[in-house]
């Protein structure tokens, strides 16, 4: 079980997260690559701190939309989305040279990420651009057979990833952030969530149902105020799991 | 001697240029990368046409600056011209992985290629970029021994270019546009200085001096409205000297 | 009847449509405000050319998306429509004033036109706009009780326009682009619909139904390529009618 | 003596600045519009908040670079300028009618503002713009004849302004910040430059001369960690020397 989470979101001379903070807890690092959030100069200062904490680089490509900070939905053809990804992992790329070091996977970022989950043909566009530049994507933890098989047709590598501190339905999808209990604020309950996620046992939906998820990495959500605690509270579960 | 020419420097739904009626008389394409012109769409557009008549693919990175087209002198730190030109070639490369194609060399757009040539410490950044890509860099011809000697101690080639459109002062720099002989509107006397630059023979400088350029390749301008014309001339120009 | 075209698309070094030829035959010249196109040196150049030919300035604000050229819905708050609208607005009434002349009216653009006529929250927040800039709002001709009601109350005079060259419903919504015959290219047919509207008569939808338009003004599409010829004659038209 | 200082420099989903905390302290508020930092919603936001603390509003337009936080000159022409002031406080002024209030005067913002008191003809192109929109300009308080006389000749009213944190030449210019003494970071000392200047008392250049300045605000830097302290100060002086 890794932890991942999305950093590198500052732009120009506004900042945004923690990243300094944060990076020492993590296993994979979701870097911003300038489309929704980030520029050249915060993407080189965010793969050098990801480096120096021996943190795996994960391109994080999002809309082209700074002002909604890529969490609005913008209808793109399947063709532009690959040519949107395979930009914004290439300039990730270019900026990972500087540092002798690499991107190793691609995790789409806000409204693209939704939209990938709810539209297959999307997916299927971001999967093509996986597939080239031979890197795994990181998806919502699924066991749908038309995303598990699309994947594997294209030869493309999956990280599902899981969230403790979001209820989840029967099915095993996000309840959306507009229901009034969608996110676990409380920290015992966000554990409680982890622990069944990292230890592969069932947990509660928001149904009360028993689900179950499949998950190789758990999301810490970095807009969090004191997410700095729950970044340590992950990681002594996962590590404590893992001993 | 090698036909280069900026491409590809369409932007979303505004065209600009003739990429097609041009390409077949192309040996190098200049292709922009989305910060003074282009998009992720037309990039590979223009990827695709470029491989389509095997043109050598350049990047042609500029400063973020669509209003100005990429024209304006915009201060940046040395470290920042360097992301600046791994970022754009690095999206460039990641949308010619689709096409199965590759980047061949760099060659920086506008007032980014000025400034290169009058700020030393600014080829520096670049040349810096082109070592880390492993990627020819394209220049100004010139003899400067500063320039060769960064160059070659950055294991950086250089590739010279020259222009049959442009008047040179006596020291083998361009005239400024500003200055009303700078350019050469005259077929013939185009041609003239077409066919000097590719035999390396002495051509006459704006003062009536002679000088002679070392030009690796020579420099198309396609935003001059008979460019098909001034194509197809140095195209026979140069494949009638390599006869 | 006034006819009216969206004007001062271009952006930046990159043109489009062909302004100067259209002006001479147009009422009402709907200028981009700078979000999905022009700039303020192109706002400036169009509102001139306008008050040269004594056309009507509207301003047309659209969604902030270049890319998209502001065809493609982006979620919004309504408070946010407000702002967006104001904003463009008023920056179009700051250059109207080194021109000695006014703005007249507001006509969205593209996706926030078709939203405006989809989404009453998102007319609301649009009428709030031109009630607080005491502009009359021009939309889509329609007879719907709410769209009327709401613009009285909010005492905001409606400007009803109707397209000579798209195919209507029986209800009066125009036939989606992706519609097989939505759009009417030949010009007899287009001239039949044009006379219809200009004369109040009624005319045939698309599914064989008689319908009518209660329409103020008459569109013209400035992005079709024989523009000029569909310019003359709808001015011839309108004329006539008027005689 | 009125104090001022730059407001509304967020954007998007990124803060900067602590405005609530500052705006009960300030005479005027330099708003941001949009070009080198905010956005419409935060413009509304902003006019709110100076609204409700019965603030002046000030329009702060800046160059188009929202990377560079309009720090960083960028040629343009004189009508480009013109256009450019015109078109932010127009859409500033979009922004206050929707709260029943209105723009107050005009202070260029950075690398603009820099360059209008180095350039007199940009000087002239912004003067026009304040002119046309009948609106009092803030400039660096000055006493260089050619500036009062083109104000005059424009009929534009200045507000000059001092900075109790900078140290000025002999000349009564700002010492560039790369100078190592140009920022007072001493609070005593701060206070002694302001009291001087406030009471319109000479006080010590930088190389230790005595100097007069003539006044009419006294400029608070925003972006200083420990603005609230500084703005506690200068208000009391201010309103000191008032009673």
């Amino acid at each position: 079980m890794k932890l991942n989470c999305d950093v590198g979101e500052s732009f120009a001379a506004w900042s945004m997260g923690c990243d300094e903070q944060i990076m020492p807890y993590l296993d994979m690092a979701n870097i911003a690559c300038g489309f929704h959030a980030s520029d050249p100069d915060i993407m080189s200062r965010t793969v050098a701190l990801a480096k120096a904490h021996r943190v795996s680089i994960g391109a994080h490509p999002g809309y082209a939309d700074l002002q909604g900070f890529g969490r609005r939905s913008i209808a793109h053809t399947t063709a532009q989305i690959t040519h949107l990804v395979l930009y914004q992992v290439g300039a990730l790329q270019g900026i990972c040279h500087l540092h002798q070091t690499r991107v190793d996977y691609i995790k789409p970022h806000g409204a693209l990420y939704n939209d990938m989950m709810k539209d297959i043909q999307l997916y299927d566009a971001i999967l093509k651009a996986a597939h080239i530049l031979n890197l795994p994507l990181m998806i919502l933890a699924t066991q749908r057979s038309d995303y598990l098989q699309r994947a594997q047709h294209m030869n493309v590598e999956l990280i599902h990833e899981g969230f403790a501190d979001r209820r989840y339905d029967a099915c095993g999808q996000l309840t959306p952030r507009s229901h009034t209990d969608a996110v676990i604020e409380d920290i015992e309950q966000f554990s409680l969530q982890a622990s069944a996620i990292i230890g592969k046992q069932p947990f509660k939906s928001i149904d009360n149902k028993n689900i179950q998820l499949f998950a190789d990495s758990l999301c810490l959500h970095g807009d969090n105020p004191s997410v700095q605690r729950y970044a340590q509270r992950l990681r002594q579960l996962i590590d404590d799991h893992q001993q």
